[in-house]
């Protein structure tokens, strides 16, 4: 839909073409549509959409939008769009908007769902508590498959899902029945001949982007959250997983670039906020620069003899930077994709160590030939040939020790990543990079 | 289940048990526990899974231990399996496997089957095509619910998914009806009634990073792939999208570490392999890197003159490598994600430059200040702080503009990451330096 033609339509009064409009879009896309309007044009606008899809078009908006919209509201019209919003949605709504508005809403709702509104938001921020939803499809084992499904008929139109329903004993979960199973059986089929008893499940405290690795393993669309207890609270459905899977991995390559992370895109943070986001690491890694300057002072004398050294710095500590990030970076991801545990350490580390002979060996090869033919100075070239391969050793353990390690401690692994690794190595290789030169050249330090 | 029991009693053959085990457990768990298996004992415990769910578990299974079975399977095992599994799988089989397995897949399948594989094998390796199946439930607009149904029965079990419904009119998608839409539905009701005609689809060459991009933005359980002429051909399931979205943020991440990307897992990839994916990178980084040495040695005099100068390359260097790829990251995964594009160069740039001022002032000054303490030195102090800013400025600059760039040209932006920003920044960064410092303290180049 062309933005233009409907700002037209919409300031010209066109209100029959703008709802037919309405109609036919898709909720997320009016979404995005109504994402430049504001004050009366907006509210306007928002009315116009069909009742069946509002809640779904608020849901998508912006936490900026939402507010606005929420300002505009009547005491009914937010009742309603409220009623029609499911219980996750809200709770994601409630997270990101300021407290004022948060009161209007919770007073907005009934009893019974701010309590479960209120059950949900006290789930740990990366829990699969945070994520589900209590809004499920549930039948009972003596159930015919012609009960169930009226009794979808009747429940289901209020559920995030209805393809996977949970057979109940009492609040404990005892089958899984889908969708498919119910519409392939026999009328008369009982669901406890019909229902899967190995059953895969979470707990409400477990890691999401775990959860949502369950999801890429077994391809399911909907995954069971039990409580302490076993007893089931609700279900996460592979939507919610996908966003998991697409937020961590950018909160883990920003954080591998170190930035604190943000949820807001590139273009939604503020310059100030952007500014924000990064000046911490890059003070913490430039004091730590810092220090293997200090290094390289102490070895003034020797590059005042043989100048040339200085030249081969920027070298060594590109080189080592790289190969340390190399390592950590598929350490990292491994780590993220739960390939790699921390019980796999001198397995990691034995592998890197063999991968550095070889990158070493072929590096410092291509170097000190390189050297050789432009100085023609053989001493020289061995001096950086064995500074790179030591050089790339260290960066390689270093960049596959130190992940491991943070994990280990309940760090993000990703904080080990190319920029401290980088610095830390540069220390060591400059440091390793003097010795080996003042010990071949007969230089003191 | 405990793998060690499983292959005790698997020895021992005590095959009630194990086939006891093997029809509760999940397939993909299956899988991964017949892993370690091979030959004989191999053969023996896949001839024990019960045959609804062998395809299923033959479909998850590594390619090694594919290509190990259909060496061990008689021909008219490897006929049932081909045949109970789902086409993209069989087309992801082939396309990993050595040509001589393929040849005698490919004889063991229906001429029909053959066909269809050979067209999904013919699309492009990232396109629609390549992951998509051709398995879907069409219906007709005259359809009742009832009928509709019934045909569902019919034909629903050799469909990947039965929940996403394509309405068809001469091979052309008139509508989308979801079984959620069909069982809440009265009995007689047209399809034509029911059905959605606002319908997202995908072409077979789309990329099929933006096909997982629709999935997560519209919350999609499947989506049409149409050909050219707009016929339906197949379709995309979310888990394979949600694949996707792993495999595509791996493969950035591993690019951005200036790795050539693999598929398999980091252990599963050999030592001789691990160094051929790093070398290529690491040698041209190297030899860049080089050029910085070079254009050091032509300031020889300026830091024989004042040797502390030297000092101050590491920090430089680091500063300007990190601020660079902050900046490229940021922008690499808002391209990917679809948040950010080549026409939003010149608002990227404005931004990155603001805040770059802002990061470069307070870095500035805080080195400013250390340098003052630590050695009182005014001019020197100056020097550093004026490298600084302009170092910090033009990192996120480049750090903005080549991924962009990349975009553009059609390489992947995942390119212009940390190392190669690094690298062109460091050289930058110590011209700039010393073209400062020779200014300032008047000496000679």
């Amino acid at each position: 839909m062309n933005k233009d033609i409907f700002m037209e339509l919409l300031s010209k009064g066109e209100f029959k073409a703008v709802r037919a409009i309405l109609n036919v879009m898709n909720a997320v896309d009016i979404a995005s549509l109504l994402q430049e309007l504001e004050g009366r044009e907006l509210a306007q606008a928002f009315r116009l959409i069909p009742k069946e899809k509002a809640a779904e078009v608020f849901a998508n908006m912006s936490n900026t939008l939402q507010a606005d919209l929420i300002n505009l509201f009547t005491e009914n019209e937010l009742k309603d769009i409220l009623n029609d919003m499911f219980l996750d949605d809200t709770v994601d709504l409630l997270e990101d908007l300021p407290a004022n508005v948060v009161t209007r809403i919770l007073a907005s709702i009934s009893p019974e769902k701010r309590r479960q509104v209120n059950l949900l938001l006290n789930y740990p921020e990366d829990s699969a508590g945070s994520i589900m939803t209590i809004e499920y499809v549930d039948l009972r084992r003596w159930m015919t498959v012609a009960q169930a499904m009226a009794h979808i008929r009747k429940v289901g139109i209020h559920k995030e899902t209805i393809y996977t329903c949970y057979v109940l004993d009492a609040r404990r979960l005892i089958g899984i029945v889908t969708a498919k199973d119910l519409m392939t059986a026999e009328d008369d089929t009982k669901i406890e001949e019909l229902m899967e008893t190995e059953i895969i499940s979470v707990q409400t405290h477990d890691d999401k982007e775990q959860v949502a690795q369950l999801f890429s393993k077994y391809d399911f669309l909907a995954l069971p959250v039990l409580d302490g207890d076993g007893m089931m609270v609700g279900i996460v459905t592979v939507d919610d997983a996908m966003d998991v899977v697409v937020d961590e991995a950018t909160e883990d390559m920003t954080l591998m670039a170190a930035i604190n992370p943000s949820e807001d895109t590139y273009f939604e943070t503020s310059v100030f906020q952007h500014a924000k986001n990064r000046i911490p690491w890059l003070l913490v890694l430039m004091l730590t620069a810092a220090i293997t300057g200090t290094i390289i002072t102490r070895y003034e004398e020797a590059f005042a003899a043989i100048p040339i050294l200085v030249a081969f710095i920027p070298m060594l500590m590109d080189t080592g930077g790289n190969c340390g990030s190399q390592s950590s970076t598929l350490i990292i991801r491994g780590i993220a994709l739960g390939e790699i545990e921390f019980k796999d350490l001198f397995r990691a580390m034995w592998k890197e160590f063999r991968v550095s002979l070889i990158v070493g060996m072929i590096l410092s090869v291509a170097n000190g030939l390189r050297i050789l033919i432009m100085y023609r100075d053989t001493s020289l070239a061995f001096v950086i040939a064995l500074s790179l391969m030591f050089t790339v050793t260290l960066a390689k353990l270093i960049g596959c020790i130190l992940p491991l390690l943070a994990k280990k401690v309940r760090l993000d692994p990703a904080i080990m990543a190319s920029p401290l690794i980088t610095t830390l190595v540069d220390t060591c290789s400059i440091l390793i990079y003097f010795r080996i030169a003042t010990t071949i050249f007969h230089l003191s330090a």
